[in-house]
């Protein structure tokens, strides 16, 4: 890329590149409406990524970003302390909170386990997950279920398998998100693979 | 969307749906990536936008965004004085330095002719061009040729012909990039209008 626009742009367009769903030519694009709105978007945005990177942490309970520790979920005393969903990442906790279905605590892993990634459980938090889920027990609050809701992929169910034989135990359930067809989803442009777990989960109508 | 995250980062994802390429989902996971990965990318993202908040300037004679004013390109005494290429945004500027075939300077409109955006000649950065060719062609410096390089669109050939009206004159020759079968392009895949241009401008094989 020719460096006509200087050093501080060419910099710039190569950061905005490595996020995902930008390439190259649409962050040179970002870039441009970034220049063109210097007041209304690049300031602001300048200023709350810097906020962002000064105040956000990981909580140290279930791994989630927030501006305080534990997070507001965590130490919100109304919701359900039994109950824990464990996700990849916050993405699909901030999904489940959208949906507004689900009252317990979260437990976020941080990734998937992935032979081909060279991801193994020492990178991810299931340690601190059966920490939770025995420290718990232990303490007589007690964790009743923990709710997998790992994606439908090859990593996603070996991780699910994986963090269901490290937690089980007599006291604890632990369940999977049911698959199906979506709302509103159309058989036609449905993969065969969900179809066939739609067919062998058919419930009486 | 739920504030489950805290106020920061939900503002950083709206800030960040306004990028053009990104909607409210993909900017949730470019603020993830960002979360994820804070001493690779979200403190180097937010000093290159404050940097580039601060130090990046519109050049004063040809629009195009840089450090300095006049810009690297305007103030390049081995470029032609007397070619200018008039281009809608800096985008293509980058595209046509890219290309290493103009050596001349440019002018960045700012933006095209528009009566459905209501985007007049006054928007836009014509009365400056206009000067720059008078200014140029009085001054002894002379401009021969000022290359339309604007896009095949309505909007760009409306604007394209506006500009050529006011600057022609006997001293000037205004043109335009050719139209064509870009390099590479199939048939199969080119839209009739530019079959019929192609067809139209053929040359001797």
């Amino acid at each position: 890329m020719a460096a006509s626009a200087g050093p501080e742009i060419e910099r710039l367009i190569s950061l905005l590149a490595k996020l995902p769903g930008l390439g190259p030519r649409s962050a040179r694009r970002a870039a441009l409406a970034l220049l063109k709105r210097r007041e209304q978007l690049l300031v602001p945005l300048a200023a709350s990524l810097a906020e962002t990177a000064e105040k956000v942490v990981s909580c140290s309970v279930c791994g989630a970003p927030d501006t305080r520790d534990p997070c507001a979920i965590c130490s919100d005393g109304s919701r359900d302390n039994g109950l824990i969903c464990v996700v990849e990442e916050a993405g699909a906790l901030w999904a489940m909170e959208r949906s507004g279905a689900f009252r317990g605590k979260y437990h976020v892993l941080g990734g998937l386990l992935s032979a081909l990634d060279g991801v193994g459980p020492e990178h991810l938090r299931i340690t601190e997950l059966v920490g939770r889920v025995r420290h718990q027990r232990e303490g007589g609050g007690g964790v009743r279920e923990v709710v997998l809701a790992l994606p439908a992929t090859v990593d996603g169910q070996t991780t699910a398998h994986y963090v269901a034989e490290r937690i089980s135990g007599p006291e604890v359930e632990v369940t999977s998100l049911a698959r199906g067809v979506p709302v509103g989803g159309e058989l036609d442009w449905l993969d065969d693979g969900t179809i066939v777990q739609a067919l062998r989960a058919r419930r009486p109508a």
